[in-house]
């Protein structure tokens, strides 16, 4: 297997669904269209974002399916295989791998008490049962483990891996991973921030790309500092991610008390996106809480405040 | 919905498995059979330690189907419904109710981050969507949440919640519940201790029974505990639940600079089952490790000094 | 050195503070007399109920220095010798000694990041200091380490621990250290248990008495559990323990939005003390806050409820 | 009273000892005096890196007064006034203000559990108490609470906090707290980075300086930093850290399972600090276990490599 190489602004893709909780595809097609226009370098989905935790099986795959369709080739398309352990992710992998999708994205064993040697057998067991290339999701925040650097490094040596997503906010030990990269000459190993917060920071230090999941309100606006940073403007990447910071307090109006961090993020995520045409409905998968009026409006003043509306 | 009352020993039983890791369904059916001929008075499948966690949704269909055929009546089953958040759950639920389950064991949400409004709204939008008795299951350790004890005793008071799993390890919190249970005159919501280690205690403070992931090797056991309790020895009880403190000694065998906790200590049951045999094969699924001869060899012993081969 | 027997309720006074946060030793001297004539068999100050972490040394000396002369060899005096490290500890160890302490009470270190070795360590030069007996103190909540359960055997073994007081919430591991004390004879080793709400069930563990907080608040109940244990009505115990989880109520009416848990719980404490007049000023140490006037009167009513006023 | 400026290069100095634990003020003074050599902008005594959790009160006195002393007002010296509660850390205010610091370092309260509300009185009782500036120590690896940004951001307008030290390694946070310093208009507000993997990042983020405890073996690289910061070289900048990170590599050499994380890298940054002959001796304060021979043989290579030595 040689990787492709994997670069650029990757948004995880939020699900738009229907009021029945099932996919509404044509919003899903509108989405991914306004993401492709605004000059996106792949699309993943199936993350945390898309609420794959929510998601039955049949709808994770229509969602697969309608991405891999309506994308059609224009760039590649990553897709979660989000489950507890090594026998349910494979089935998700044949899943992933039968509607065409182009990379796999994985995270280390949840639910049962995991270990080192395990999260290593674990993905070698995946490897070996696929063709597609697959990418390490290193998000504690989720799985409750951290990927330790030097057993990435060694998957990624051996093939295992052909990249590597961090959500785990940890910007040193990201380094060390760009560090040991370079050190170990694994060019085709992709390096990608979760962190719609530090793109820029993390292009600086070496990153191939990020994964923003504030990118589904505003791709161009990611876009443009991928294309700021290769023409060497750090001060407009840095401009422009600023102006994404202030952006990002979309996800903080419905109040802790009120509800959990996801539901506000991905509920205000959903609004914006629907505030901006991308997709018809801002409902989000049960448990989750929707946001009320005074806090759909706020959502709004923050998009106009940031040229969105 | 009248809750049917459930108490006493159900433990959570391990799921035999081919080298394959489909369900070896004549070892479940003989497992059953030496519970049940121990005195257990039900069985909970899918728990986690029968590797839900690891199991593909149709081996826990035959787990399910396995075990109520092979009970046929003689106890109630109770089938956990372990999935991330509600669509999902959901899902199961079906199954279980399909395959004859007696009640279901639900968790909170996991992978997301959650909130207690959230984990109220899960719970009765299952119990809306089932006329089986919904168990919570409070196990921390694998979910991330802790169970507000005001929450479970609003649900059981609403008739959504017909009892509880407490595998939380907070004893002080597990008498509150207890005392919540007797303040509100809920009489026929059930609360089990998850821990093998403290049955007799529990009991003591008014547990209406236990769930032993040691009941797998050692059923009698947790039968005789139970059975001083009724008769007011408690001397005896404690002398049974202290001969068992040594016998889960099994789960230390393996040192964790080698094998995660998981690993360690379901390896060990199921070894037991085997050297006892109740069970054909002491496989487990992926990726847990597997335990060398040595530690078989330990894991021998302390059978035999606890009385058991 | 040979390690005095300490045994039966010994409860961590609170201590009382003049509103320039200094000690009022006049009533601290009368609710040692309160504790004393209600039965109790030791005390223990500068642990964590006393705000030990907000006092300066100067009032930790007088502390020590007060309670010592006003119990006057009535029932042995515990001192905690509660500081980050070794170095810190040993200090406060030379002024529990020269005070006149019966026995010192010591964490694992805390601030930095530890380790079992340095634990181990710790203990072993801390002995070797002094000729007075050292309780281990296990308090995760506060030092963020649970102490190893085989290091403090071992330590006992070696003579360097006189006894453990478990207050890490964690009732197998409880269970598992009486086990191990019994199995290696270490019979002058002595055992108790932090919890307040537990003391019925850590007695009939094996425990050799408890360190309960609420103690302070009604050291008479707690001094019945120890006698009904002893004359073997359990019931009896069980039902005095459930009154006092009732009274621990108090704790709980400062909400969790308004302050911490330890402001609310200690508040509480000297509140009620104040109320049933074994203190003259419930007044905390900065940056505790205050309970309000409605906290105070749900206080007075749960004393009342539970027949203390 | 008007904060003074700090900014730059202030590293966390590691505090010599002699074999007894006393502090060796000989090598502090040529610590210092290498330090300024290098071109630091400022030293910050009791830090975690000066063993400042191990030191008892008189040694904490002497490191200050020989700091003030041998500094002699070249650059500002910063002193941590590290405590749990707000009486005992006035007293190391009261300490380090007769001995002559600059400004004084203060931490969130630990051991105790706390909360915002606590936090923010904390630190304003503190402030009434001194004229000296007062910087937040945001470490939540020591006191296990991140301090809240918004709590941080109020107290820097109301003039009680000066400037914020944030080793939480919360790069996102981090961002968001000179965002909210930029949009509060809080100019003489000072956020220093306690991260010495990061600095170049930080810098380019607006930070004005860093408090890197590596700079204790390398101050010249870490001004180097500054400098290609301050003239626009952001490539000689990054190189420049990059090569620090490998020179980081010395505080892993002792393996986890043999000591704790602090005591194998306070006691890698000593041995460093003798090898380049910048202190006499590089022992570290009980219960910290020292490096073997082995070990400190690959922290000489490590220096080697990094053109050290």
């Amino acid at each position: 297997m040689t990787a492709p190489k994997f670069a650029g602004i990757i948004p995880p893709l939020c699900t738009p669904l229907h009021d029945d909780f099932t996919v509404d595809t044509a919003s899903l097609r509108r989405h991914i269209d306004f993401q492709l226009e605004a000059g996106v370098h792949g699309v993943f989905v199936l993350g945390s974002s898309s609420e794959v935790a929510f998601l039955p099986d049949r709808q994770r795959q229509v969602v697969i399916e309608t991405a891999v369709d309506q994308v059609a080739g224009r760039v590649p398309v990553l897709a979660g295989c989000i489950d507890m352990t090594t026998l349910r992710v494979a089935e998700h992998l044949k899943t992933a791998e039968a509607a065409g999708a182009d990379a796999m994205v994985v995270t280390a064993p949840y639910y049962t008490r995991t270990h080192s040697a395990e999260i290593d057998l674990h993905f070698r067991l995946l490897h070996d049962g696929t063709e597609l290339p697959i990418f390490a999701y290193d998000i504690p925040v989720a799985v409750h483990t951290k990927l330790d650097r030097q057993l990435v490094l060694a998957l990624a040596a051996d093939g295992v891996l052909a990249g590597v997503k961090d959500s785990s906010g940890d910007e040193a030990g990201f380094r060390f991973l760009l560090k040991g990269r370079r050190e170990r000459g694994l060019d085709s190993f992709a390096v990608f921030t979760g962190s719609e917060l530090l793109v820029d920071s993390a292009l600086a230090l070496g990153a191939d790309g990020a994964v923003p999941g504030l990118g589904n309100v505003d791709p161009a606006g990611y876009v443009r500092i991928h294309d700021h940073f290769r023409t060497g403007d750090t001060a407009a990447a840095r401009r422009e991610q600023e102006r994404l910071l202030s952006l990002f307090g979309i996800t903080d109006v419905a109040p802790p008390a009120r509800m959990g961090r996801g539901s506000a993020a991905l509920g205000a995520f959903k609004a914006a996106m629907k505030m901006r045409g991308f997709i018809d409905n801002a409902v989000t998968a049960p448990p989750q809480l929707p946001l009320n009026a005074e806090e759909l409006l706020q959502i709004k003043e923050k998009l106009a405040e940031s040229g969105l509306l």
